[in-house]
């Protein structure tokens, strides 16, 4: 019988499951491709999503979801946000009836407009408290490296909470737990938008002390909005509001820091979509959120600049740590 | 009659003086040695200290620090921490009666481990009120190339704060204002041992994600040393602290930054400190910020980590953004 079952083998639902292995846990990994599953079980390879990683020899793997589900104490979630409800339609049955549902999924329901979490609850029709969510400075590979780091794993219960935390974690891989579920799945979102700010002032060529007014200035934006909607201010100060945060701006990898470099290197927003492969989900995030922070009065300075040089209306050399041409200086 | 003199013609106090002039400001910079006061007057250079930028024609130097102390309406200190309680001796006469004294330094004075706007306060026995504090992310060079960044001014006084904000700010260079002086200058200071912890890790090879949640836990941990020393929590949570962190942290020129980098490379505090030309003011607070914490009853498990890897009782590739081997799972 596992102690854990991760569902979805892209990048990080493989590192998760190398994570809980690592741990201790006898741990089973759903993949979608008979292939990927017969390489990650015979050859402890995810060349794919992976490569150069070994994955441990503990680790097994299935493309068989109901299988894969059958008597695991814990689910955890790792597939493409806008895929997750279907999944959970199909196979949610399949589910131990006490077990925890771990979200390791950051983004929104395109539809809806729903956290993970809130698809989840609604489409398993079950108590909040079993449902967690994991979220941190957590880039993949890295984690696949065995580079040290820490993540939060978030339950409006306790219980739940704990016994997430205790089966993830290892040497190289700590977890605190809260209880503000809103601000751990909303941290990994709005994170996206001070990334692209974040690349928009690499593309124009400052330095260290121009990124880092944004992201303190930004920080204070997000956790305001983010408490308007429920969060609690502790939660954004944390691993999965400034510490993914934090990562996310120093990894030139990500889809959201390239997307604002090009458009601080002048490109213009028509230009950006067309040169990119995948989306940039900060990109599709900036006028939802600037229209749901104005009806909330959430003043949001920097997010109203990127949307500016967005609109081709600013110059991206003219974007800076404030929007202000108050004659009395404001209290920070 | 100049509305701003700065004493202390080093890089940070010639690139203040270039805000204050570039934001409208008459302003004079004092420098000690005659031939850089003369190069800055004359050529509107500082070749030493601020190689490339060229100075704004309205700004004008002496060597002449009473002449240039006399009638100005703000003065600005940003002569070496250890130099400032002589140069107020000699010359705290000379300055205007009601002139707001700001400091622009950072660091403790060593024999009185004193704050430098205690320094202040003491040696020209003056209303508290009087002193203000600027700190943020502010490398000096970014600044003076005009890369937009912003800063905090703190003051016991309202109104000392506002007259100083208004005055050093322009197109590049925003000024908050707070009341939290304390936490303004500790900000500073503290930072300099989570760049010390992220040189260790940049040093054994780790990427984002452990910098990321070293530096999330990092400021956790010295937002208590502060608050347990009379600091607000918000100030740490602002450009003073987290600010100043983050540019301090992704400068690989910072000293701190440096001698981390050379530990997590495998050298040891001797050769460390024989390797640098600078002491890095990090080092020489790992032990006495210890103390402190010990005293207060505060836990910092990251700065006891660094303190292990100085005593070489620990491998610098086992720091990890934690040090618990509970067995329960504790909050963030």
């Amino acid at each position: 019988m596992p102690d854990a079952v991760v569902l979805g083998a892209g990048s990080w639902g493989t590192t998760f499951a190398k994570v809980l292995a690592d741990g201790g846990a006898r741990t089973v990994l759903w993949a979608r491709r008979p292939e990927a599953a017969r390489e990650i079980d015979e050859s402890r390879r995810n060349t794919r999503y992976l490569p150069g990683i070994t994955l441990p020899a503990s680790l097994h793997a299935t493309s068989d979801v109901r299988a894969a589900l059958a008597d695991a104490s814990q689910v955890y979630l790792a597939v493409p946000s806008q895929q997750l409800r279907q999944l959970l339609r199909e196979h949610g049955d399949a589910i131990a009836p006490d077990a925890p549902i771990v979200s390791l999924m950051k983004g929104v329901e395109a539809d809806s407009r729903l956290r993970m979490s809130a698809v989840i609850e609604q489409e398993l029709g079950i108590d909040p408290g079993r449902i967690a969510v994991v979220s941190g400075p957590n880039l993949a590979l890295e984690i696949a490296q065995e580079h040290p780091t820490a993540a939060v794993v978030s339950s409006t219960s306790d219980e739940t909470a704990r016994a997430v935390a205790k089966r993830a974690r290892n040497d190289y891989f700590h977890s605190f737990i809260n209880h503000d579920v809103i601000g751990t799945e909303f941290g990994g979102v709005l994170k996206n938008l001070v990334a692209l700010a974040i690349g928009v002032v690499d593309g124009v060529g400052y330095g260290e002390n121009t990124k880092a007014s944004i992201m303190t200035r930004g920080l204070a934006e997000v956790t305001d909005f983010a408490v308007a909607h429920g969060a609690e201010r502790e939660t954004m100060r944390g691993l999965a509001g400034l510490g993914d945060l934090i990562a996310t701006c120093g990894s030139p990898l990500s889809r959201n820091f390239t997307a604002g470099r090009l458009l601080g290197m002048g490109y213009s927003r028509t230009d950006v979509i067309a040169r990119m492969e995948q989306v940039a989900e900060g990109l599709a995030s900036v006028d939802p959120v600037a229209q749901l922070a104005a009806a909330k009065g959430v003043r949001m300075p920097i997010l109203e600049q990127v949307k500016l040089v967005l609109d081709g209306a600013m110059d991206p050399k003219d974007i800076a740590p404030h929007l202000t041409t108050d004659d009395e200086p404001i209290k920070e």
